[in-house]
Protein backbone atom coordinates (compact mmCIF):
# COMPACT_ATOMS: atom_id res chain seq x y z
CA UNK A 1 0.00 0.00 0.00
CA UNK A 2 1.60 3.41 -0.95
CA UNK A 3 1.99 6.15 1.13
CA UNK A 4 -1.03 8.42 -0.97
CA UNK A 5 -3.31 5.05 0.15
CA UNK A 6 -2.08 5.69 3.66
CA UNK A 7 -2.55 9.21 3.90
CA UNK A 8 -6.01 9.93 2.92
CA UNK A 9 -8.93 9.47 6.14
CA UNK A 10 -11.26 6.73 4.52
CA UNK A 11 -13.36 4.04 5.79
CA UNK A 12 -10.93 1.21 4.74
CA UNK A 13 -13.61 -1.08 3.52
CA UNK A 14 -14.76 0.78 0.66
CA UNK A 15 -10.93 0.80 -0.50
CA UNK A 16 -10.95 -2.40 -0.47
CA UNK A 17 -14.59 -3.20 -1.46
CA UNK A 18 -14.68 -0.52 -4.28
CA UNK A 19 -12.15 -2.44 -6.39
CA UNK A 20 -12.95 -6.05 -5.70
CA UNK A 21 -16.78 -4.96 -7.07
CA UNK A 22 -15.12 -3.16 -10.41
CA UNK A 23 -13.14 -5.82 -10.60
CA UNK A 24 -16.54 -8.18 -10.23
CA UNK A 25 -18.47 -6.18 -12.91
CA UNK A 26 -15.70 -6.16 -15.19
CA UNK A 27 -15.85 -9.68 -15.35
CA UNK A 28 -19.65 -10.35 -15.49
CA UNK A 29 -19.89 -7.57 -18.59
CA UNK A 30 -16.79 -8.97 -20.37
CA UNK A 31 -18.80 -12.64 -19.87
CA UNK A 32 -21.92 -11.32 -21.01
CA UNK A 33 -20.25 -9.47 -24.55
CA UNK A 34 -18.39 -12.92 -24.93
CA UNK A 35 -22.04 -15.02 -24.59
CA UNK A 36 -23.35 -12.77 -27.07
CA UNK A 37 -20.62 -13.56 -29.81
CA UNK A 38 -20.99 -17.14 -29.42
CA UNK A 39 -25.00 -16.92 -29.41
CA UNK A 40 -24.62 -15.01 -32.70
CA UNK A 41 -22.85 -17.84 -34.19
CA UNK A 42 -21.31 -15.83 -37.66
CA UNK A 43 -20.92 -18.23 -40.22
CA UNK A 44 -17.44 -17.02 -41.33
CA UNK A 45 -16.28 -14.90 -37.99
CA UNK A 46 -15.08 -16.63 -34.64
CA UNK A 47 -16.61 -15.52 -31.18
CA UNK A 48 -14.55 -12.63 -30.21
CA UNK A 49 -13.06 -12.65 -27.28
CA UNK A 50 -11.64 -10.52 -24.92
CA UNK A 51 -7.83 -10.13 -24.36
CA UNK A 52 -6.68 -8.96 -20.87
CA UNK A 53 -3.55 -7.16 -19.96
CA UNK A 54 -2.22 -5.68 -16.63
CA UNK A 55 -0.41 -2.50 -16.27
CA UNK A 56 1.39 -0.39 -13.42
CA UNK A 57 1.04 3.08 -13.16
CA UNK A 58 4.58 4.86 -12.05
CA UNK A 59 3.90 7.47 -9.87
CA UNK A 60 7.51 9.95 -9.10
CA UNK A 61 5.66 11.45 -5.99
CA UNK A 62 6.01 8.02 -4.29
CA UNK A 63 8.76 6.90 -2.31
CA UNK A 64 8.71 3.38 -4.25
CA UNK A 65 7.43 5.49 -7.75
CA UNK A 66 4.40 3.02 -7.35
CA UNK A 67 1.01 4.64 -8.30
CA UNK A 68 -1.38 1.49 -8.43
CA UNK A 69 -2.62 -0.11 -12.07
CA UNK A 70 -5.30 -1.60 -14.21
CA UNK A 71 -6.28 -4.31 -15.88
CA UNK A 72 -7.69 -3.73 -19.61
CA UNK A 73 -9.85 -6.05 -21.40
CA UNK A 74 -10.42 -5.39 -24.90
CA UNK A 75 -12.23 -7.60 -27.60
CA UNK A 76 -11.25 -6.23 -31.30
CA UNK A 77 -13.21 -7.75 -34.12
CA UNK A 78 -15.69 -9.50 -32.58
CA UNK A 79 -18.64 -10.69 -35.06
CA UNK A 80 -21.52 -8.56 -33.04
CA UNK A 81 -18.83 -6.44 -31.35
CA UNK A 82 -16.17 -4.18 -33.83
CA UNK A 83 -14.40 -3.20 -30.10
CA UNK A 84 -15.33 -3.12 -26.89
CA UNK A 85 -12.65 -1.61 -23.93
CA UNK A 86 -13.69 -2.89 -20.36
CA UNK A 87 -10.80 -1.02 -17.92
CA UNK A 88 -10.49 -1.43 -14.27
CA UNK A 89 -7.67 0.63 -12.47
CA UNK A 90 -6.62 1.68 -8.92
CA UNK A 91 -4.30 4.47 -8.95
CA UNK A 92 -3.03 6.64 -6.30
CA UNK A 93 -0.20 9.60 -5.35
CA UNK A 94 -0.15 13.55 -5.91
CA UNK A 95 -2.05 15.44 -8.73
CA UNK A 96 -0.13 17.61 -10.57
CA UNK A 97 -0.36 21.28 -9.12
CA UNK A 98 -2.17 23.30 -11.80
CA UNK A 99 -5.01 20.43 -12.17
CA UNK A 100 -5.61 20.85 -7.90
CA UNK A 101 -8.10 23.56 -8.06
CA UNK A 102 -10.15 21.44 -10.68
CA UNK A 103 -10.81 18.76 -8.13
CA UNK A 104 -13.02 18.37 -4.68
CA UNK A 105 -10.49 18.19 -1.89
CA UNK A 106 -7.40 18.55 -3.41
CA UNK A 107 -6.80 22.23 -3.60
CA UNK A 108 -5.05 21.50 0.14
CA UNK A 109 -3.50 18.00 -0.69
CA UNK A 110 -2.87 16.85 -3.76
CA UNK A 111 -2.90 13.32 -2.51
CA UNK A 112 -5.58 11.07 -4.01
CA UNK A 113 -7.07 7.33 -4.53
CA UNK A 114 -9.10 6.74 -7.18
CA UNK A 115 -10.66 3.44 -8.27
CA UNK A 116 -12.97 2.71 -11.52
CA UNK A 117 -14.52 0.69 -13.74
CA UNK A 118 -14.95 2.29 -17.14
CA UNK A 119 -15.34 1.02 -20.45
CA UNK A 120 -16.83 1.85 -24.32
CA UNK A 121 -18.50 -0.48 -26.95
CA UNK A 122 -18.58 0.25 -30.67
CA UNK A 123 -20.73 -2.73 -31.77
CA UNK A 124 -20.35 -3.60 -35.86
CA UNK A 125 -24.16 -3.39 -36.79
CA UNK A 126 -24.81 0.07 -37.59
CA UNK A 127 -28.12 -0.90 -35.37
CA UNK A 128 -26.66 -1.80 -32.24
CA UNK A 129 -25.91 1.24 -30.50
CA UNK A 130 -22.72 2.21 -28.84
CA UNK A 131 -22.25 2.53 -25.15
CA UNK A 132 -20.09 3.68 -22.43
CA UNK A 133 -20.54 3.13 -19.00
CA UNK A 134 -18.17 3.93 -15.45
CA UNK A 135 -18.20 4.21 -12.39
CA UNK A 136 -15.67 5.23 -9.70
CA UNK A 137 -14.80 6.15 -6.30
CA UNK A 138 -12.43 9.00 -5.35
CA UNK A 139 -10.56 9.95 -2.55
CA UNK A 140 -9.00 13.16 -1.64
CA UNK A 141 -9.26 14.97 1.68
CA UNK A 142 -12.97 13.88 0.81
CA UNK A 143 -14.34 11.21 -1.08
CA UNK A 144 -17.49 10.32 -3.12
CA UNK A 145 -18.57 8.50 -6.09
CA UNK A 146 -19.13 9.05 -9.74
CA UNK A 147 -20.33 7.75 -12.98
CA UNK A 148 -22.55 7.61 -15.64
CA UNK A 149 -24.08 5.45 -18.44
CA UNK A 150 -25.13 6.33 -21.90
CA UNK A 151 -26.44 4.89 -25.05
CA UNK A 152 -25.17 6.13 -28.80
CA UNK A 153 -27.13 5.01 -31.55
CA UNK A 154 -26.85 5.74 -34.83
CA UNK A 155 -30.06 5.66 -35.50
CA UNK A 156 -32.22 5.97 -32.37
CA UNK A 157 -35.04 3.60 -31.93
CA UNK A 158 -38.06 4.56 -29.66
CA UNK A 159 -37.60 0.64 -27.86
CA UNK A 160 -33.90 1.01 -27.11
CA UNK A 161 -34.21 4.45 -25.72
CA UNK A 162 -37.15 3.68 -23.70
CA UNK A 163 -35.52 0.41 -22.08
CA UNK A 164 -32.17 1.96 -21.54
CA UNK A 165 -33.77 4.94 -19.41
CA UNK A 166 -35.89 2.41 -17.84
CA UNK A 167 -33.19 0.07 -16.24
CA UNK A 168 -31.16 2.96 -14.90
CA UNK A 169 -34.77 5.03 -13.10
CA UNK A 170 -34.95 1.57 -11.49
CA UNK A 171 -31.26 1.67 -10.50
CA UNK A 172 -31.91 4.92 -9.14
CA UNK A 173 -35.27 4.83 -7.90
CA UNK A 174 -33.79 2.07 -5.23
CA UNK A 175 -31.34 4.12 -3.79
CA UNK A 176 -32.83 7.99 -4.21
CA UNK A 177 -36.39 8.80 -5.61
CA UNK A 178 -34.55 12.13 -6.30
CA UNK A 179 -31.57 10.76 -8.51
CA UNK A 180 -32.76 9.83 -11.62
CA UNK A 181 -34.62 12.99 -12.95
CA UNK A 182 -31.15 14.62 -11.57
CA UNK A 183 -28.48 12.65 -13.03
CA UNK A 184 -30.49 12.24 -16.40
CA UNK A 185 -30.54 15.76 -16.76
CA UNK A 186 -26.85 15.92 -15.61
CA UNK A 187 -26.14 13.15 -18.40
CA UNK A 188 -27.92 15.72 -21.30
CA UNK A 189 -25.97 18.39 -20.18
CA UNK A 190 -22.45 16.67 -20.32
CA UNK A 191 -22.74 14.54 -23.20
CA UNK A 192 -23.26 17.28 -25.71
CA UNK A 193 -21.17 19.37 -28.26
CA UNK A 194 -21.64 22.79 -28.07
CA UNK A 195 -19.53 23.15 -31.56
CA UNK A 196 -21.38 20.79 -33.33
CA UNK A 197 -25.58 21.74 -31.51
CA UNK A 198 -25.95 18.27 -31.15
CA UNK A 199 -25.86 15.50 -28.17
CA UNK A 200 -23.59 12.78 -28.28
CA UNK A 201 -26.52 10.01 -28.31
CA UNK A 202 -29.79 9.60 -26.06
CA UNK A 203 -28.38 9.95 -22.81
CA UNK A 204 -28.57 7.86 -19.57
CA UNK A 205 -27.16 8.77 -16.53
CA UNK A 206 -23.98 10.83 -15.24
CA UNK A 207 -23.47 11.73 -11.65
CA UNK A 208 -20.27 12.93 -9.62
CA UNK A 209 -19.63 14.05 -6.22
CA UNK A 210 -21.79 11.57 -4.78
CA UNK A 211 -21.59 11.17 -1.06
CA UNK A 212 -24.75 11.37 1.10
CA UNK A 213 -23.04 10.68 4.25
CA UNK A 214 -24.21 6.90 3.97
CA UNK A 215 -21.64 5.80 1.70
CA UNK A 216 -21.90 1.79 1.90
CA UNK A 217 -25.87 3.14 0.13
CA UNK A 218 -24.06 5.03 -2.67
CA UNK A 219 -21.55 2.44 -3.03
CA UNK A 220 -25.00 0.26 -3.41
CA UNK A 221 -25.93 2.44 -5.68
CA UNK A 222 -22.72 2.21 -7.71
CA UNK A 223 -23.37 -2.17 -7.98
CA UNK A 224 -26.88 -0.97 -9.31
CA UNK A 225 -25.63 1.10 -11.96
CA UNK A 226 -23.21 -1.50 -13.08
CA UNK A 227 -25.78 -4.19 -12.92
CA UNK A 228 -28.20 -2.54 -14.79
CA UNK A 229 -26.28 -1.09 -17.38
CA UNK A 230 -25.28 -4.63 -18.38
CA UNK A 231 -28.72 -6.25 -18.13
CA UNK A 232 -30.58 -3.72 -20.44
CA UNK A 233 -27.75 -3.57 -22.47
CA UNK A 234 -27.38 -7.10 -23.25
CA UNK A 235 -31.04 -7.24 -23.86
CA UNK A 236 -30.87 -3.92 -26.74
CA UNK A 237 -27.75 -6.01 -28.47
CA UNK A 238 -29.22 -9.12 -28.88
CA UNK A 239 -32.92 -7.11 -29.93
CA UNK A 240 -30.61 -5.53 -32.90
CA UNK A 241 -27.75 -7.97 -33.54
CA UNK A 242 -28.80 -9.85 -36.42
CA UNK A 243 -30.91 -6.91 -38.20
CA UNK A 244 -29.40 -6.08 -42.20
CA UNK A 245 -27.51 -3.05 -43.03
CA UNK A 246 -26.08 -1.44 -46.10
CA UNK A 247 -22.92 0.59 -46.57
CA UNK A 248 -24.67 3.18 -46.15
CA UNK A 249 -25.44 3.00 -42.73
CA UNK A 250 -22.52 1.85 -42.27
CA UNK A 251 -21.14 5.01 -43.15
CA UNK A 252 -23.14 6.60 -41.24
CA UNK A 253 -22.02 4.95 -38.31
CA UNK A 254 -18.67 5.59 -39.01
CA UNK A 255 -19.39 9.60 -38.81
CA UNK A 256 -21.48 9.20 -36.01
CA UNK A 257 -18.39 7.78 -34.36
CA UNK A 258 -16.12 10.69 -35.24
CA UNK A 259 -18.34 12.54 -33.36
CA UNK A 260 -17.85 10.13 -30.59
CA UNK A 261 -13.87 10.66 -30.63
CA UNK A 262 -14.80 14.63 -30.77
CA UNK A 263 -16.32 14.56 -27.67
CA UNK A 264 -13.72 12.35 -26.04
CA UNK A 265 -10.79 14.16 -27.13
CA UNK A 266 -12.58 17.85 -26.97
CA UNK A 267 -14.31 17.54 -23.40
CA UNK A 268 -14.15 14.16 -22.02
CA UNK A 269 -13.06 14.78 -18.26
CA UNK A 270 -12.50 11.20 -18.03
CA UNK A 271 -10.20 11.46 -20.96
CA UNK A 272 -8.54 14.61 -19.35
CA UNK A 273 -8.13 12.95 -15.76
CA UNK A 274 -6.73 10.58 -17.18
CA UNK A 275 -3.75 11.88 -19.65
CA UNK A 276 -3.37 14.05 -16.73
CA UNK A 277 -2.67 11.99 -14.20
CA UNK A 278 -0.17 10.05 -16.21
CA UNK A 279 -2.45 7.66 -16.85
CA UNK A 280 -2.39 4.68 -19.45
CA UNK A 281 -3.04 5.99 -22.41
CA UNK A 282 -3.82 2.70 -23.99
CA UNK A 283 -6.17 2.27 -21.55
CA UNK A 284 -7.84 6.40 -21.58
CA UNK A 285 -7.46 5.93 -25.46
CA UNK A 286 -9.07 2.24 -26.06
CA UNK A 287 -12.90 4.51 -25.80
CA UNK A 288 -11.84 5.77 -29.40
CA UNK A 289 -13.85 3.89 -32.40
CA UNK A 290 -12.10 1.12 -34.26
CA UNK A 291 -12.52 3.30 -37.19
CA UNK A 292 -14.45 6.62 -37.93
CA UNK A 293 -15.04 9.15 -40.62
CA UNK A 294 -15.37 12.78 -41.20
CA UNK A 295 -17.29 13.63 -44.28
CA UNK B 1 -15.98 46.98 -42.76
CA UNK B 2 -17.15 46.35 -39.43
CA UNK B 3 -16.17 48.76 -36.34
CA UNK B 4 -13.91 45.97 -35.16
CA UNK B 5 -12.31 46.39 -38.41
CA UNK B 6 -12.13 50.12 -37.90
CA UNK B 7 -11.09 50.10 -34.37
CA UNK B 8 -7.88 48.67 -34.83
CA UNK B 9 -5.23 51.26 -35.97
CA UNK B 10 -2.87 48.92 -38.35
CA UNK B 11 -1.13 49.96 -42.30
CA UNK B 12 -4.50 49.54 -44.48
CA UNK B 13 -2.39 47.83 -47.68
CA UNK B 14 -1.95 44.86 -45.20
CA UNK B 15 -5.43 44.85 -43.99
CA UNK B 16 -6.55 44.44 -48.09
CA UNK B 17 -3.68 42.57 -49.70
CA UNK B 18 -3.37 40.08 -46.93
CA UNK B 19 -6.79 38.77 -47.78
CA UNK B 20 -5.95 38.57 -51.46
CA UNK B 21 -2.79 36.71 -51.04
CA UNK B 22 -4.23 34.07 -48.65
CA UNK B 23 -7.30 33.72 -52.06
CA UNK B 24 -4.64 33.45 -54.60
CA UNK B 25 -2.27 31.34 -53.15
CA UNK B 26 -5.57 28.88 -52.17
CA UNK B 27 -6.75 29.24 -56.72
CA UNK B 28 -3.09 28.50 -57.07
CA UNK B 29 -2.95 25.38 -54.81
CA UNK B 30 -6.09 23.87 -55.77
CA UNK B 31 -5.53 24.10 -59.04
CA UNK B 32 -2.33 22.36 -58.54
CA UNK B 33 -4.34 19.21 -56.66
CA UNK B 34 -6.68 19.28 -59.69
CA UNK B 35 -3.96 19.02 -61.89
CA UNK B 36 -2.28 15.92 -59.96
CA UNK B 37 -5.49 15.03 -60.15
CA UNK B 38 -5.63 14.84 -64.43
CA UNK B 39 -2.05 13.68 -64.51
CA UNK B 40 -2.48 10.58 -62.62
CA UNK B 41 -5.56 8.97 -64.99
CA UNK B 42 -7.40 6.40 -62.85
CA UNK B 43 -8.96 4.18 -64.87
CA UNK B 44 -12.23 4.00 -63.44
CA UNK B 45 -11.56 7.36 -60.95
CA UNK B 46 -12.46 10.44 -62.39
CA UNK B 47 -10.50 12.94 -61.40
CA UNK B 48 -11.21 14.91 -58.35
CA UNK B 49 -12.44 18.55 -57.98
CA UNK B 50 -13.02 21.17 -55.58
CA UNK B 51 -16.20 22.23 -54.35
CA UNK B 52 -16.07 25.77 -53.27
CA UNK B 53 -18.56 26.88 -50.63
CA UNK B 54 -18.69 30.46 -48.81
CA UNK B 55 -19.57 31.06 -45.39
CA UNK B 56 -20.92 34.01 -43.31
CA UNK B 57 -19.37 34.56 -39.56
CA UNK B 58 -21.67 36.20 -37.24
CA UNK B 59 -20.47 38.29 -33.97
CA UNK B 60 -23.11 39.24 -31.81
CA UNK B 61 -20.53 42.02 -30.69
CA UNK B 62 -20.91 43.47 -34.03
CA UNK B 63 -23.69 46.39 -34.29
CA UNK B 64 -24.38 44.71 -37.93
CA UNK B 65 -24.21 41.17 -36.14
CA UNK B 66 -21.28 40.32 -39.02
CA UNK B 67 -18.13 39.19 -38.10
CA UNK B 68 -16.54 38.41 -41.76
CA UNK B 69 -16.61 34.97 -43.24
CA UNK B 70 -14.21 32.59 -45.80
CA UNK B 71 -14.37 30.46 -48.63
CA UNK B 72 -14.03 26.67 -48.08
CA UNK B 73 -12.54 24.52 -50.87
CA UNK B 74 -12.77 20.80 -50.35
CA UNK B 75 -11.91 17.45 -52.66
CA UNK B 76 -13.44 14.38 -51.24
CA UNK B 77 -13.10 11.01 -52.88
CA UNK B 78 -10.22 12.23 -55.51
CA UNK B 79 -7.98 9.05 -57.00
CA UNK B 80 -4.90 11.01 -55.59
CA UNK B 81 -6.54 12.75 -52.46
CA UNK B 82 -8.68 10.99 -50.75
CA UNK B 83 -9.48 14.79 -49.16
CA UNK B 84 -8.05 18.10 -49.74
CA UNK B 85 -9.60 21.10 -47.41
CA UNK B 86 -8.47 24.53 -48.68
CA UNK B 87 -9.66 27.28 -46.53
CA UNK B 88 -9.11 31.13 -46.49
CA UNK B 89 -11.17 33.25 -43.52
CA UNK B 90 -11.36 36.98 -42.79
CA UNK B 91 -13.20 37.29 -39.25
CA UNK B 92 -13.43 39.96 -37.07
CA UNK B 93 -15.30 40.73 -33.53
CA UNK B 94 -14.48 41.19 -30.14
CA UNK B 95 -12.59 37.99 -27.84
CA UNK B 96 -14.03 36.26 -25.35
CA UNK B 97 -13.19 37.34 -21.94
CA UNK B 98 -11.83 34.11 -20.87
CA UNK B 99 -9.49 34.13 -23.97
CA UNK B 100 -8.28 37.33 -24.15
CA UNK B 101 -5.60 36.82 -21.78
CA UNK B 102 -4.36 33.87 -24.29
CA UNK B 103 -4.07 36.86 -26.80
CA UNK B 104 -1.05 39.33 -26.93
CA UNK B 105 -2.61 42.65 -27.34
CA UNK B 106 -6.09 41.77 -26.31
CA UNK B 107 -5.65 41.89 -22.57
CA UNK B 108 -6.92 45.33 -22.76
CA UNK B 109 -9.02 45.53 -25.61
CA UNK B 110 -10.97 42.35 -26.60
CA UNK B 111 -11.22 43.13 -30.47
CA UNK B 112 -9.38 41.49 -33.00
CA UNK B 113 -8.95 40.98 -37.12
CA UNK B 114 -7.73 37.84 -38.28
CA UNK B 115 -7.79 36.59 -41.52
CA UNK B 116 -5.76 33.45 -42.86
CA UNK B 117 -5.44 30.35 -45.18
CA UNK B 118 -5.30 27.03 -43.93
CA UNK B 119 -5.24 23.54 -45.21
CA UNK B 120 -4.95 19.89 -44.47
CA UNK B 121 -4.70 17.37 -47.06
CA UNK B 122 -5.19 13.64 -46.78
CA UNK B 123 -3.88 11.41 -49.30
CA UNK B 124 -5.30 7.62 -51.03
CA UNK B 125 -2.05 6.07 -51.25
CA UNK B 126 -0.57 5.45 -47.96
CA UNK B 127 3.12 6.09 -49.70
CA UNK B 128 2.27 9.68 -50.30
CA UNK B 129 2.31 12.10 -47.03
CA UNK B 130 -0.34 13.89 -45.39
CA UNK B 131 0.22 17.75 -45.03
CA UNK B 132 -0.81 21.01 -43.31
CA UNK B 133 -0.24 24.27 -44.24
CA UNK B 134 -1.12 27.78 -42.66
CA UNK B 135 -0.47 31.36 -42.67
CA UNK B 136 -2.03 34.42 -41.24
CA UNK B 137 -2.20 38.10 -40.31
CA UNK B 138 -3.75 39.11 -36.63
CA UNK B 139 -4.54 41.85 -35.50
CA UNK B 140 -5.55 43.07 -31.80
CA UNK B 141 -3.28 46.40 -30.49
CA UNK B 142 -0.95 44.71 -32.06
CA UNK B 143 -0.45 42.96 -35.19
CA UNK B 144 1.51 39.71 -36.32
CA UNK B 145 1.96 37.20 -38.62
CA UNK B 146 1.85 33.17 -37.75
CA UNK B 147 1.98 29.81 -40.00
CA UNK B 148 3.57 27.17 -40.89
CA UNK B 149 3.73 23.93 -42.52
CA UNK B 150 4.71 20.47 -41.90
CA UNK B 151 4.92 16.94 -43.53
CA UNK B 152 3.32 13.63 -41.53
CA UNK B 153 3.96 10.63 -43.75
CA UNK B 154 3.08 7.00 -41.95
CA UNK B 155 5.89 5.34 -43.86
CA UNK B 156 8.60 8.35 -43.54
CA UNK B 157 11.03 9.07 -46.55
CA UNK B 158 14.35 10.51 -46.26
CA UNK B 159 14.12 11.56 -49.78
CA UNK B 160 10.68 13.21 -49.47
CA UNK B 161 11.32 14.69 -45.82
CA UNK B 162 14.97 16.25 -47.26
CA UNK B 163 13.20 17.80 -49.89
CA UNK B 164 10.36 19.05 -48.16
CA UNK B 165 12.64 20.78 -45.10
CA UNK B 166 15.23 22.28 -48.15
CA UNK B 167 12.38 24.24 -49.86
CA UNK B 168 11.01 25.76 -46.26
CA UNK B 169 14.36 26.27 -45.92
CA UNK B 170 14.98 28.59 -48.81
CA UNK B 171 12.04 30.09 -47.97
CA UNK B 172 12.70 30.97 -44.31
CA UNK B 173 16.76 31.92 -45.49
CA UNK B 174 15.48 34.41 -48.18
CA UNK B 175 13.88 36.31 -45.16
CA UNK B 176 16.24 36.25 -42.29
CA UNK B 177 19.09 33.77 -41.59
CA UNK B 178 17.82 32.84 -38.44
CA UNK B 179 14.35 32.08 -39.25
CA UNK B 180 14.52 28.76 -40.19
CA UNK B 181 16.47 26.96 -37.10
CA UNK B 182 14.38 29.06 -35.37
CA UNK B 183 11.24 28.04 -37.22
CA UNK B 184 11.92 24.29 -37.37
CA UNK B 185 12.40 23.42 -33.66
CA UNK B 186 9.54 25.54 -32.99
CA UNK B 187 7.38 22.91 -35.29
CA UNK B 188 9.03 19.77 -33.81
CA UNK B 189 8.19 21.43 -30.48
CA UNK B 190 4.34 22.03 -31.29
CA UNK B 191 3.53 18.98 -33.70
CA UNK B 192 4.08 16.77 -30.12
CA UNK B 193 1.73 14.37 -28.67
CA UNK B 194 2.71 14.25 -24.98
CA UNK B 195 0.20 11.37 -24.49
CA UNK B 196 1.91 9.24 -26.65
CA UNK B 197 5.47 10.31 -26.59
CA UNK B 198 5.52 10.95 -30.44
CA UNK B 199 5.86 13.74 -32.90
CA UNK B 200 2.64 14.00 -35.50
CA UNK B 201 5.44 13.90 -38.57
CA UNK B 202 8.49 14.67 -39.89
CA UNK B 203 8.37 18.48 -38.82
CA UNK B 204 8.72 21.59 -41.42
CA UNK B 205 8.28 24.93 -39.97
CA UNK B 206 6.06 26.56 -37.41
CA UNK B 207 6.26 30.28 -36.37
CA UNK B 208 4.20 33.42 -34.82
CA UNK B 209 4.03 36.38 -33.65
CA UNK B 210 5.83 37.57 -36.44
CA UNK B 211 6.51 41.40 -36.30
CA UNK B 212 10.43 42.26 -37.07
CA UNK B 213 9.09 46.24 -37.53
CA UNK B 214 8.88 45.70 -41.37
CA UNK B 215 6.15 44.06 -41.92
CA UNK B 216 6.30 44.36 -45.90
CA UNK B 217 9.44 41.86 -45.40
CA UNK B 218 7.19 40.25 -43.16
CA UNK B 219 3.94 39.22 -45.65
CA UNK B 220 6.93 38.14 -48.07
CA UNK B 221 8.14 35.69 -46.21
CA UNK B 222 4.27 34.45 -45.79
CA UNK B 223 4.11 34.57 -49.77
CA UNK B 224 7.40 32.83 -50.04
CA UNK B 225 6.37 30.11 -47.41
CA UNK B 226 2.72 29.08 -49.26
CA UNK B 227 5.01 29.15 -52.24
CA UNK B 228 7.36 26.82 -51.71
CA UNK B 229 4.75 24.68 -49.82
CA UNK B 230 3.08 23.99 -52.85
CA UNK B 231 5.94 23.53 -55.10
CA UNK B 232 8.08 20.63 -52.66
CA UNK B 233 4.25 19.24 -52.21
CA UNK B 234 3.19 18.82 -55.26
CA UNK B 235 6.49 17.16 -56.46
CA UNK B 236 6.39 14.68 -53.44
CA UNK B 237 2.70 13.50 -54.30
CA UNK B 238 3.69 13.36 -57.91
CA UNK B 239 6.88 11.02 -56.83
CA UNK B 240 4.94 8.84 -54.62
CA UNK B 241 1.29 8.84 -56.27
CA UNK B 242 1.79 5.84 -58.12
CA UNK B 243 3.31 3.45 -55.40
CA UNK B 244 1.91 0.04 -54.97
CA UNK B 245 0.32 -0.63 -51.98
CA UNK B 246 -1.38 -3.12 -49.53
CA UNK B 247 -4.48 -3.28 -47.02
CA UNK B 248 -2.24 -3.76 -44.45
CA UNK B 249 -0.19 -0.48 -45.15
CA UNK B 250 -3.80 1.23 -45.89
CA UNK B 251 -4.45 0.14 -42.34
CA UNK B 252 -1.36 1.37 -41.10
CA UNK B 253 -2.25 5.13 -42.49
CA UNK B 254 -5.56 5.34 -41.09
CA UNK B 255 -4.02 4.44 -38.01
CA UNK B 256 -1.63 7.39 -38.23
CA UNK B 257 -4.71 9.33 -39.24
CA UNK B 258 -5.87 8.85 -35.81
CA UNK B 259 -3.22 10.28 -34.14
CA UNK B 260 -3.59 13.30 -36.98
CA UNK B 261 -7.42 13.37 -35.15
CA UNK B 262 -5.98 13.19 -31.48
CA UNK B 263 -3.61 15.78 -32.20
CA UNK B 264 -5.96 18.34 -33.79
CA UNK B 265 -8.80 17.47 -31.17
CA UNK B 266 -6.60 17.37 -28.31
CA UNK B 267 -3.85 20.15 -28.65
CA UNK B 268 -4.28 22.07 -32.04
CA UNK B 269 -4.19 25.67 -31.36
CA UNK B 270 -5.72 26.24 -34.38
CA UNK B 271 -8.84 24.46 -34.15
CA UNK B 272 -9.38 25.96 -30.05
CA UNK B 273 -9.09 29.47 -31.77
CA UNK B 274 -11.71 28.57 -34.53
CA UNK B 275 -14.13 26.70 -32.19
CA UNK B 276 -13.31 29.88 -29.26
CA UNK B 277 -14.29 32.59 -31.61
CA UNK B 278 -17.04 30.78 -33.28
CA UNK B 279 -15.57 30.19 -36.26
CA UNK B 280 -17.46 27.88 -38.94
CA UNK B 281 -16.91 24.25 -37.18
CA UNK B 282 -16.93 22.91 -40.99
CA UNK B 283 -14.30 24.19 -41.95
CA UNK B 284 -12.61 24.25 -38.53
CA UNK B 285 -12.97 20.54 -38.57
CA UNK B 286 -12.62 19.93 -42.33
CA UNK B 287 -8.76 19.48 -41.23
CA UNK B 288 -10.11 15.96 -39.50
CA UNK B 289 -9.19 12.66 -41.73
CA UNK B 290 -11.99 11.38 -43.75
CA UNK B 291 -11.13 7.87 -42.27
CA UNK B 292 -9.32 6.76 -39.18
CA UNK B 293 -8.36 3.82 -37.01
CA UNK B 294 -7.81 3.30 -32.98
CA UNK B 295 -6.51 -0.22 -33.01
Amino acid sequence: MSTAAQKVTQPTHLKESAPLWFEEIQTHICETLEEIEIEFMHPTHLPGQFAFKSWERHDPTEPDNKGGGGKMGIMEGGAVFEKAGVNVSTVYGEFAKEFCHEIPGADKDPNFWASGISLVIHPSNPFVPAVHMNTRHIVTSKSWFGGGADLTPTFPIDEDTKDFHQSLRTACDAYNSDAYAKYKLWCDEYFYLPHRNEMRGVGGIFFDYVNSGDMSADFEFIKLVGKAFIDVYAKIVRRRMRQEWTIDDKYKQLVKRGRYAEFNLLYDRGTRFGLMTNGNVDAILMSLPPVAAWP
